[in-house]
């Protein structure tokens, strides 16, 4: 018998509970042991619940084709059964919410790919390379909320994460950004399936994500805050504008990004070493999911590009090109990262992995 | 027999020459009545010579299809037989300006949709609806050169025209604009055939499109700018960064604006009244290519879309939407436009009307 | 006022009734006058109720975009508004048979677009070019089921009209078939918005469309039967079996045809005049939908496509192509048509007009 | 050091070339030890021949990336180097055949991707899952060119190989087809880079591709033939139809087939128990391409589809489904592979295997 941590996946149905599926089917740390779903899934084994459904392009793993789902919405039945659970249940945004402390409140480490909580003052929204020590509030969160072994902690938005973690090597610098105006190019498969209709995105595009440029203009503010009183506070010194379009891509967000930086601006020439040799916790702790060069900086005219360059380092690698000056701005560049890997489920594993680490977890 | 004036399209084989063709089957004013094209395809009829490669959605004109194809570089074989030229040759940049300049000396309007003589101070770059007294250089322009009938202007880089017309219209209400940060997201038509490959466009987009971005940042002063001693100052009060991309969509070029205003702003509840109510010259005069409303805006959340608009009002208005407040500069919105119709054949021919109106022509 | 027809839509908010109020918008002999669909939509303006759903390249035209959206359901509200009624009503296939006979109970002539009542004998399935004379049935279908001014007749399915004109041409000009393989790449508006979703038409195609391939093998052999005894007895003398495809192709379906004749063979130099030659009963009546020539053959090597050939003569001509021997029957050709003009709203159309020239409406 | 036996590959800079460096770079029989292609590249290292041309979604093997490119038209510089050489090169038809067969004479044992000798009697066309006892041809084909170590071996179009393996197993089993007529939905990249414009591939499909039809009517009877007198003898005893088309699709190749059988037919349900039980030459050895089964049935209803089913089992397998009763012949299904890994570069790989298996290499 296995001695991995037993996980569950909670909304282990939809898209990003099947990547889940997908990504830890050989984790060296994690089992899963319990998927959950909605009330229509329940009683079914996976594989009968996912028939016709499922999007992955390797198949089922055997070991959960056979787990019988059990009901999200039934906290007490994954009792004894998992340490973890990985939330990705498709509720609307107060019924996760509730859900989702729920099940902390039961004893769960829970990490969530919802927005539900991004907004939670004592709820850390992770990116592991770059502010893991929010996990530092779990200790006020746990101690505000009675909870003992439980805990809630978010990743972010997708659509942000292709300029994150290469902003961040820059403020790591000493360069610290002012303002950003953005423009993403974003995947289909961020809308799950069956999401965006075959007639927005053949011969087309879409110039607007419900809800995306709010997200986009406010999480990053989060992440680049500070663990204060037991609360995140967000960073008050970034303005960002975000344009956010869908595109007829499956999988690879794309951002063009000009940034205006706050007094020390960086050679162009300083910006790309720096790039290349950030590294983080995850690297130093060698978690399982980290990629082992955060940033990728392709020295190619026309790349990152998508299709191309989007499954690099297990498709966990933020992939920058086409640096240069901006007229209006200081710098431009182009960003891109694996939204339903990087940005979804792997990004869950991978603050998993660091809250394992840290002992936050079993 | 017509008494349309007759015109040659130079480079009349490729993309840009055929959707002249097209357009200019049933044109009330000018008639095709020579087409020009590489020495490979002189001899030969029009049908001959693109056999294979007619590309339009419609069959290619019958007055046209039987036209024996001249060489497009036999200035001397042009004569008597047209008065106006549309040059959309392809040569390397060097050549196709000494030819349109050959063309002009040897009496003949020129109507360029190249980027040759963009940059040539007494050449106007027009687009009809922003700048049409910029016509007016024309008289010193023949004066300087020695020329009599002939003269040359030419259109701009069709990726700036998505908001051009736009923020024109804003500046003719009074508001100036400072700074401009874009991003185009620019259809596959504007690298004509074969042009870009599918293996580039299938679950893939390019976040590079070379020499475009210069264009955008540099074009727009040009033709914002004012005539003053028989040349074109440009204007030097605004400055663009551009970021250019290539997605999967036939026609239509998107651009995501973020746009800053220097001095008076606009209340956001001004700016759609003021973009539906703008007209100009060549509405003014009844244009045959001219669209009815030069500026059309869309209300609904997610438009304008390529596929969906590009074709509003012969595709030659220019269709915008999503006017919100910038977080970072004052205003952002979408703006799209028909690249190879509105911004390039349609708006040369448009041109092409324009001059004919003042004269300029015949 | 007009001395046009009042003609009603049924369902007239959906993919299929939007483009009968687009193609309608200028016709000459049928007004739109009436539009209904389901209860949601009752009681707004059209432009209302198709407000963020209307899919056409064209604006919603004026006269329809104010008329108050009445209840399918509702035949009596129909009364005295209209005489024809074009129906897309999107309901299970036993409620939209009982209403089409609804309304033609109360007296109005119904042209549907849907399946319901393709099987029903005394109902004549109509390719205008192909079957006309099967509106003799309608004299039966009155008598029989009690009606006088009403009438009920429907289009077949879209996916078999890129090869039946071909096909029947070649039976009129002596040359029977008797065995048919063919394969269709269907566009993907075929199954309406949101229908098939972007992450099955990005890097992708389906090779299934559910109950596509039984109506492929079915309807056929009803256009191609005859008229006896008040109802239309099937042809029994040809087998077709079809692949049946989903392919990210906006409109325009295409199939790939191997037939074998019974009997008397055609030269292969026969049938590309055949085919340039054949006119019919829509073609002499001059009927305003009618495509000048309903079947356009292409030489070049490889056409039809459906983007570059939709469109030909108002999108209502059938185009083939790759006319050649096949090696395991006789010959092999490639057919294309517009699946939503032709195959859907246009083809109605045209069967309204037959019905007007024939006196069977109004 | 490795004692893997070194390998070259002809044309190693074009897609397949590449696709051979990418699936070789951790192969345990096979290292990358020689790279060729044209006159061009020749100088460079592997690394620079590629910049800005690299397709693969890995980065380029370093071991690879720092060899020098040599000129493929030089055989002398390949000796001592290689043992085996994979041929991609790029050139016309003649001067392939001539370059393979002076690599043979010259002692490698050469394994093409290229159609030039698939027609040469005495040069097998391997499926290895299908007819690797054509490697007996060899002895023969040694002897009568005077050869030694060398030799040369062929695969098929990649095409045909969507259905070639399903309908063996059938054969294997005692059902003999005697008529097909199928029809292929082809992926772009199968026509390299560039290849396929991409404003053929937008919103539309090209049913032509040139060639390949022949090519799929020809070949699998060389396939299905047997070693006769020192060459394959075609069977006799088949007959195809084939209708090939180009789709959107990046990698994987759709075959819609209708199947007859010569004699015995065998029940549907006997069908999908036979594919799934199919294995061959490659699975007893256990060469390392080697899918583990050979044949995947789908049972989903729509299925296979190119990008969920292509990687299957290291994009080797061949994925059937929709196996159904023909109208016409006796049964209907879908085939599907991955046209280049299973159809080209990894069926390469998969026959060189078999060869040093059976001692034909080194």
């Amino acid at each position: 018998m296995s001695n991995r941590i037993p996980v569950g996946v909670l909304g282990a149905t939809g898209m990003v509970g099947q990547n889940f599926i997908r990504l830890l089917s050989s984790h060296p740390w994690f089992e899963v042991a319990y998927v959950a779903a909605s009330p229509t899934s329940a009683g079914k084994t996976y594989a009968q619940a996912v028939a016709g459904r499922w999007q992955m392009a390797t198949p089922i793993p055997e070991a959960v084709a056979k787990l019988v789902v059990e009901d999200a919405g039934n906290v007490e039945a994954a009792k004894g059964r998992c340490a973890l659970v990985f939330s990705a249940v498709d509720l609307d945004k107060k019924a996760i919410a509730a859900l989702e402390l729920a099940y902390a409140a039961a004893g769960f480490a829970v990490v969530s790919n919802n927005s539900a909580h991004r907004g939670t003052p004592d709820v850390p929204m992770i990116i592991p390379e770059v502010n893991p020590e929010h996990l530092d509030v779990i200790a006020a969160q746990r101690k505000a909320r009675g909870w003992t072994t439980g805990c809630l902690a978010v990743k972010s938005n997708c659509s942000i994460q292709s300029y994150m973690t290469p902003v961040w090597a820059l403020m790591k610098a000493g360069y610290r950004p002012k303002r950003m105006i953005l423009t993403t190019l974003q995947a289909v498969s961020g809308a799950g399936y069956p999401g965006v209709p075959s007639l927005d995105m053949v011969d087309n595009i879409v110039p607007y994500i419900g809800g995306e440029e709010e997200k986009s203009e406010v999480e990053p503010l989060k992440v680049f805050g500070r663990v204060e009183n037991g609360v995140i506070v967000p960073d008050s010194t970034i303005t960002i504008s975000a344009h956010c379009n869908r595109v007829p891509v499956v999988d690879g967000h794309t951002a063009c990004v000009s940034l205006e930086f706050d007094g020390a601006k960086p050679a162009l020439e300083e910006i790309v070493p720096i790039w290349r040799a950030f590294s983080a916790v995850p690297q130093e702790l060698g978690l399982p999911m980290a990629p082992k060069q955060p940033i990728i900086y392709s020295d190619e005219a026309n790349r990152p590009q998508p299709r191309k360059d989007r499954d690099l380092d297990k498709a966990m690698a933020v992939v920058v090109g086409r640096l240069r000056t901006c007229n209006v701005f200081d710098i431009r560049f182009v960003g891109l990262h694996h939204n339903t890997v990087r940005g979804a489920s792997g990004g869950a594993i991978l603050t998993a992995e660091l809250m394992k680490a840290r002992g936050l977890i079993g």
